[in-house]
């Protein structure tokens, strides 16, 4: 593995499942491989789960950590190449991601998209910057378009959950939100569910279509009642339209999942990459309850960031 | 022990000091202890001595640490079960108290009161959530309503600097400040000084009692002059009224500790928690001069936070 | 060696550069040196390089790292001895100072000009306190007047890219800027190569002199072309008014760095301490060529860092 960004940086996604669960059997068996070398961690973005959880791996692979909130303790990097540098941009990310890879032996970054602009945001500029000038191997922490650290942890939570000889069929289903949120987690989702040996299935209401590059070869509906059905995993995510870029449609029909709606899955285990909003697109009564897999999913993080350093470091 | 939130959480006082006086005299003879352990710290508002003696504690023990400045590197908590969170709350304190506490081995927790409703600050809610939520041992880095991290530095600290056969006069007195602060500090050193082998006295100007809750048992008076008759510890301290609950009632009588009044010690040793407003609440002169422990106070919080550390490791 | 905040405290110069070259060739040689050792970094600024490259630095030699955003995450520290502190300042250097200087075994600190009184920055009272007030050595991670660290890593720097038996000419050329910036850098700079074996040029526009203090023994001048003939290191730098202190006098001249201009030099080297603003301060086309130091130069920051650290540990 010579970067960590989305699947395609995966060669064999069955090993890598299967070495994060021997990781997490035995989680300092490879401390000695970290000696002396350093991840970076470069935040643009607040981070709770992939701050800490990367940190984690990291300190179990025996590595030194060197966290940097850019914005907050350094300075506002320019992203342009070729530009003239007389606003409010104080370095430009060339040069920060160039000796960032000096310092380091892997760098992390975080970046979400602005939703603003579609094309802006789906050109992973920041992402491509640091991949472009860093001289060590990077990880995206989230990009504008991806979330593959929570990806590789959802996969190996799934194969944990699950010991019939049959596909699970798995659903990704929209939620509502007070407020409009990335694509990425959705996105990288599908995108490792379509490589992976379930049946997958996206529900969503009309005009919150997700960009068919991450969702082909998926099944996509906007009837949710349909979606459940026989659902054996449901995993629960709010995000804004791809279309209509970073609005928030209306959406007439109630998309918040119920104890009631649930009733028609195979018992199905629920999943959330967090944070959640409780009672909003999702209810404390399902987070909470013996089906929740969502602490497990966090947990995960660990052993996804550890097999991904790992990889990178060998 | 399993957590350390006050006083109530140690078994034995005399020989927790004495186990903090043999790590002062070898800091590092317990590295191994804490191999492949992570102390995750939370903090939720600023913090200096804190902040670095805990970390320091940890590192003497060979534990990594994780530092989270939780509104600045990730976003606000969600304090109340069962909120519809369509306000600015983005995670549920469960939610991230349980996933920190999956990644870490012990966990620390830094919140202030807010100093606006009694009931609420003394109900500990955000240190109560984190303790009913959190799988691992939880470390109280100053709460709504105690820092006994702080309390158990100022016993070690008293201690220290006492040798004679009769107990010591240990008098806490309210100083002048400019803003209102919480009443952490002396409801807390109130309730160790009680368990203490001294004689303790608490004056303070009418209008600033402190909750019986903490203080039964001490000798409480208004007559400054007369609590520091024959004392032989100081301790000095602003706090808000708990009666008027976050007001700064007007006080008629002069409080600030002078070299005048310190006449009617029997050369008593001067302690403050720090930070502290110089030439405000206590005057340069005290401060600096050779009755002063405040930098021992200080550097004793390292080995508080070791000792609760190496117990709840153990 | 007992701080490190200018050149003043070097006591063989040629010594200290080879022994960075040898840590850059065996950077871990030393890493049982810092063993239970604390490097405390407290920024009162934003900072990149340094932030980075001292902490690498310090896990190179086996130290423990503590890094304190002091307004962020601590509070305001007054300055000014025998304040009243009645106003925004919430604990006093000297406070501070002597309690971080108890938890680590060496301190680094990051601290600005304002800007606004050439007196009170030239006093150096900030980097003072810490001096006066730490009980272990003290680094400077830049001050009001000096960068020590940026000018130990340029003169590595300049070393490693002569074998002439020859001095090189090395030229400080003033650049434009849309900010005023302090002069510690370029003050900095000068004090260094006026002790190094080299022929020292500055070359500014009128209004821009700096202080004498730093540039005594310099060959100064107000023609650039002139100061390039024949150059072989070309040092660009944007600093403010030293005379009217922290402005931006107009300047006529077009002292931009061009590569026509850069042909009078003897194919010489280009250096910056970054961050630089591209196409303002330095063109993309002199800072992406192959006569551009700028990443060496940021590169030898941790081995600058390294050097000063082992010679305070020993």
């Amino acid at each position: 593995m010579e970067k960590f960004t989305s699947i395609k940086d995966i060669k064999n996604l069955d090993e890598i499942i299967q070495q994060a669960c021997d990781i997490k059997i035995n989680p300092h068996a490879d401390a000695a491989l970290g000696k002396n070398k350093t991840l970076g961690l470069i935040f643009m973005n607040p981070s709770f789960r992939t701050r800490l959880s990367t940190q984690k791996a990291a300190m179990n692979l025996g590595m030194n950590v060197i966290v940097l909130n850019i914005s907050q303790e350094g300075w506002k990097l320019e992203m342009q190449d070729g530009a003239v540098m007389n606003g409010e941009t104080v370095e430009h990310v060339k040069d920060a991601a160039a000796i960032l890879s000096v310092y380091c032996d892997v760098v992390g970054v975080r970046c979400f998209p602005e939703l603003k602009s579609k094309e802006m945001d789906y050109s992973e500029q920041v992402l491509n910057q640091f991949l472009k000038h860093c001289k060590c191997p990077v990880i995206s922490l989230e990009s504008a378009t991806l979330h593959p650290l929570q990806s590789l942890a959802d996969v190996l939570t799934i194969k944990e959950n699950w010991n019939r000889p049959h596909k699970p069929k798995v659903v990704l289903t929209w939620a509502p939100h007070i407020k409009a949120l990335p694509q990425a987690v959705p996105n990288s989702f599908s995108e490792w569910m379509i490589q992976s040996d379930v049946d997958f299935v996206i529900a969503h209401p009309e005009g919150y279509e997700l960009s068919s590059e991450f969702t082909e070869g998926a099944t996509i509906t906007t009837d949710q009642d349909q979606a459940l059905l026989n659902a054996d995993f449901v995993y629960v995510k709010n995000w804004s339209s791809y279309t209509n870029y970073g609005e928030m449609s209306l959406v007439k029909e109630d998309w918040l999942l119920t104890p009631e709606k649930m009733k028609a899955t195979n018992n199905a285990k629920i999943m959330h990459c967090l944070p959640v909003r409780r009672n909003i697109e999702l209810l404390d009564e399902l987070l909470d309850g013996p089906n929740s897999l969502v602490y497990q999913q966090a947990e995960n993080r660990i052993y996804a960031a550890q097999i991904v350093l790992k990889q990178l470091l060998k």
